[in-house]
């Protein structure tokens, strides 16, 4: 399967946004893939903002078997074969639930993956701002954040995203 | 960019559902390229049986520039940027909007793509065996029709499948 625009009579197309979104979920999945394979063994907990369909938390309970993978969203709207059970879900507004989850004092997050993107981008950018430092208190040393939004507030070091990902299409961190 | 399962440790790992919605949005467009490729500029209409968030009309009328695109759908639910003029929108049930279509008199349709899965097997057979003598009287001579769920009711011929496209990923006939 080639995702890239094809041999098309005329190259100059401007991307469908058919394009654009089979590349957005092309590069979620290799940068899930790229932190799995980064992390391999090392303990922590997976965080997944934005449960949405369920997708990609089926992806990522698929990539870290046994892991505890704990779900944040406004509301469960997600596959049925796609819900974590209760207590891995924390239902409402990310600005109360990812505080009182690092309250619960839980074991620390190797791996956040922050699906927050909508057609809003000042809301985004709001949110991504406020992103960074609001997970620096749940994350282990060396956690991966994986996002489809820049986080603009925190001085993380970018990590290289995995082959067939352009900068920009998705985002990497590795926090302190 | 590659979408395929990729080198991870455990290759028997079984498809997530993220793996397999862009298994299918790949072959989706593979085959609506693949379409174009073959159509050229054969004249007739494209049909859009079922609109959905317009993502898939973004590709047609990228692929098809300047050809009359006739959306179906029950109701609009589209980006905005991706919806038709109100004359290429045939908003109901299928059963009542197509058989209306053919009645117009209207040209016939070179390509018909439909993306008419739902999570609902037994509706999707239904809607399935119920489609291709349905279509029949729209199409043109050599039509393609492109669709995710086998036609079971009419003998057209399957066409190949463009390359990375697995058969019942996704499904094109050529009407007689």
């Amino acid at each position: 399967m080639t995702p890239a625009a094809g041999d098309l009579p005329s190259a100059a197309r401007r991307l469908s946004r058919l394009d654009a979104f089979i590349r957005r979920v092309a590069a979620q999945r290799a940068c899930l893939d790229h932190a799995a394979r980064l992390i391999g063994d090392r303990p922590g907990l997976v965080l997944e903002l934005g449960l949405g369909n369920g997708r990609t938390y089926d992806h990522l309970r698929e990539r870290f078997p046994g892991r505890d993978i704990y779900v944040f969203d406004r509301e469960i709207a997600a596959h049925p074969a796609c819900i974590p059970d209760a207590a891995h879900v924390r239902l409402g507004d990310f600005a109360d639930t990812l505080p009182a989850f690092a309250r619960e004092g839980r074991r620390k997050a190797i791996l956040v993956h922050a699906d927050i993107g909508s057609p809003d981008r000042a809301r985004d950018a709001r949110l991504a701002a406020w992103l960074g430092p609001a997970l620096a208190p749940v994350l282990a040393s060396g956690a991966i954040v994986a996002t489809d939004r820049a986080l603009t507030t925190v001085d993380w070091p970018a990590l290289a995203l995995p082959e067939g990902v352009a900068p920009g299409d998705y985002f990497m961190y590795r926090a302190p």
